[in-house]
């Protein structure tokens, strides 16, 4: 109880520069935005610009008080920032990535430098402040960045399994042309969880015992997210500890929010997870999909003969469990990869090399 | 304030099949669906598929660590389930109604029988799993399940008026057509209350010192709930106690979601309560109507000449009120019965006496 | 700790009129409203009913206890009433301005007379209450009611800046007709803060030590509200306190709702602060737009050529920042006066003198 009101006095003095954590380092790293496309459902692909030409960007995690150093180069036809959302910026306001307001966007060709310390904890993200309603609502801009809190509250320790779910929409009519449309959120007739519609997305796999923390996002899409056969407790909203943690079936994700719960998996099955927002559950007019997901528990195998997805090829890091294991750092991740655009071809092979530094860096700024 | 963390300890810890309850027992049923059509507003028939005949569905009331053994049979057209929102199903999995997930579902003619353990307590509630965004979205698909907790809270025991609230949209493009539409609920142009759209709904009725429970459920649209002349003490959500309720005269009900509001009756009146998202207050365009409706405090009767309900014919039931005083069970209510269509004539005379054992069954399941 | 529990405990049992408040003043005031157009966006005129002439209307600002007695009159072709929301109307039932249900509406030319207490604390508003969707979904008929508490937080006394943010929708086919359609929410193309769309509203310029509070109102949109460089504490859900104030970088506010933060400004910067919902944050599709607005230390300057805002007209008090620092009583303000119409050219002669009184009985009710 003293430790929570701990935690959320603390929420209101962040980390500051000027007072350095110990053990804090600095994560250096290359990221570009290339010209894409993504599968959001079976033949129904979107033109995306993607961060390290991957739709979600990157794991970027890091341990709060370490610095964060990027550099961005824009290998796409239109202008782009990167905002770090969560992060306070205390005292490197022009990091900020906002054009016009706090800083200059990024042009064709581009690069600029973003440096600043991860002084606030929890399930943030990053995002492009250009056009958000088009670069954000439509054009995959967007990944989870993650920072480890200093002080964790004692159930975040027992988590087995971690996994991030960022959910988004959109619009066939935009799909193909990058400028189709000056406001495309909403015409949305697709939605997914991590760029994938169900049931072209993927199960999240659990043993009895586990302790399955869901960092649920909110990105161009609110969500109300049932998971059938459990409470789920919320522990955290926006990555700060609320005073009092409280079970609910069906938690409320809205718009640009984080909601992080920790489910204790005592109850096998199979059981879906979903949008109740209906309008969410279909492609194009075609139920179920859309926000929609099963989690499998393995004690009870997958053999009926009806079961939607027992021939599934499983894909144990779509919810980014396998790479919320690898430390700290830039994260690449080769399922999320986008097909690059013939039209960019040229820089696109210039980013190949960028992200194969930038997985360096990773590695060079892990630290266990 | 040790209940009260009491409280949120249990909500992690369900009752389970292998500890049962002292006192449980066992609520058998049969349960039906119909072809039917309902009156949502003046000359407006919407085409649903009503479980028992009726829209909402009948009220099921039992007491945490209580059995259900519901059998199901399907007098329509369609492929159904029944869903029950908020039950653990706790070593039952299979008993979750999803189909293709964990269960199949039933084919017309077809029957299945739900046996479980009702071991979470709260306003949950049941729908069907099939083709949702249609069969929960505009069909009618849905109904209470209340499930009295093994230990409710002080201000629960004070309640002297337990009304459940059910939100939903309709759509006249999808009205008379059982398949008319793909995705029905982005076509919204009615709102109703458990079923019907003001002014064509009821009051609530109370005298000066009731406390009135409200029981929120956003079945397909959500809602912000604004009640004239009171604050509203939010003490459940998702049927679960909070750890720290509080006072507000608008309150948010997410989709899926259920918020219990508890009132003090001390300020007679006639006082509207109502949807404040203004989208949801009209009749295809013509307001007011949608979700809305009038408390009404006996102490200051209905007289005036300019009162829109003076004459009013008044239905006491209308909000569950007088079913929720009636025990545990099934609870089948003639006020929400629904017109059965001539094509399934035949089913429904089977299904007419299907309703009568579902009630007597109920009697029999009620323990005081 | 128990001064919290002590408050919450108040919000169950407001100010009554039979138990007077030692110090409560009765505030006289004449309202109107006025047949007028606003100015949205750049070119973007709508049609409105604005009391006393102004959108948002004027503020009215009392403390808890005190008595309002205000004299409305209807300079407009349409009927209206004003519906206090918020306050509980305790034991004055018929002042609650709801037509055909408590009261009846006020025709054109007509007059009523609003008497009661301000039993209950917080960010309350006042809105019409005919034709809701038509007349607080696009005509401008909303304005902020300031209940100062008898107790208020320890935090609420170390605000130095006071800012009010009302969040609406505007529909361009019911821009220049003020009966065009039945039902114009859903069809909104312009959102605003405080009847202005970015960039064509103001910045909240703060110092470095200031403690910023922001009363965000969801009028006839919901917002997720982000401010950029800051975690904002949660401190009042409906104006009243809540058990536990919690930090977030994004805050929702559902539709009718109201949610206080408070903010110390100890980051200096130039900090965007926008809905999340990014269909909000465009201008008839052209981004950036809508709500969405710029925080300026002064500390920072304004001078980087690319500023959007550097040479920035500033008017201080367009989120009511001045206007908070008057005391009490109806505190017209001349920055949100909208242009009278021709057609009620005549109505208006008389309505400014009615403003005129309305000032002087403001400054009369006033208490320090």
């Amino acid at each position: 109880m003293s430790s929570r009101a701990g935690a959320a006095q603390d929420q209101g003095n962040p980390v500051r520069r000027d007072r350095p954590v110990r053990g804090a380092r600095t994560h250096t790293f290359a990221m570009t935005i290339e010209e894409a496309k993504v599968t959001v459902a079976r033949g129904k692909d979107f033109k995306v610009w993607a961060y390290q030409g991957q739709v979600p960007g990157p794991l970027i995690r890091v341990r709060q008080g370490d610095t964060i150093d990027a550099t961005l180069t824009n290998h796409t036809t239109g202008s782009h920032t990167i905002h770090w959302h969560g992060i306070r910026q205390h005292g490197t306001w022009r990091m900020d990535g906002t054009p016009g307001i706090n800083s200059q966007d990024v042009p064709p060709k581009g690069t600029t430098n973003y440096r600043f310390v991860a002084d606030r904890e929890g399930s943030l993200w990053y995002h492009c402040h250009v056009d958000v309603p088009n670069h954000v609502g439509v054009r995959g801009m967007w990944g989870p960045l993650i920072v480890d809190p200093l002080k964790p509250l004692p159930i975040e320790k027992e988590v087995t399994k971690d996994a991030i779910l960022m959910f988004s929409g959109w619009a066939s009519k935009a799909a193909d042309d990058y400028f189709a449309m000056p406001e495309p959120t909403g015409s949305f007739d697709y939605y997914s969880i991590n760029g994938k519609s169900f049931p072209y997305n993927q199960p999240i796999r659990v043993r009895y015992g586990d302790v399955l923390r869901l960092r649920l996002y909110a990105v161009s899409i609110p969500v109300s997210f049932h998971l059938h056969g459990h409470d789920m407790l919320i522990t955290h909203i926006d990555g700060l500890a609320i005073p009092n943690p409280y079970y609910s079936d069906t938690v409320r994700v809205d718009l640009g929010k984080r909601v992080d719960v920790i489910v204790r998996m005592d109850n096998p099955g199979r059981w879906p997870a979903h949008d109740h927002d209906e309008h969410h559950t279909h492609n194009a007019g075609m139920p179920p999909g859309g926000v929609m997901l099963i989690v499998e528990y393995d004690e009870v195998g997958r053999d009926d003969p009806w079961y939607m997805w027992r021939r599934k090829e499983f894909d144990p890091d779509f919810y980014f469990i396998e790479s919320m294991k690898k430390g700290h750092g830039l994260i690449p991740q080769s399922g999320f990869r986008a097909t690059p655009l013939a039209s960019s071809a040229a820089e696109l092979t210039q980013s190949a090399s960028a992200s194969a530094s930038a997985s360096a860096s990773a590695k060079e700024g892990e630290h266990k």
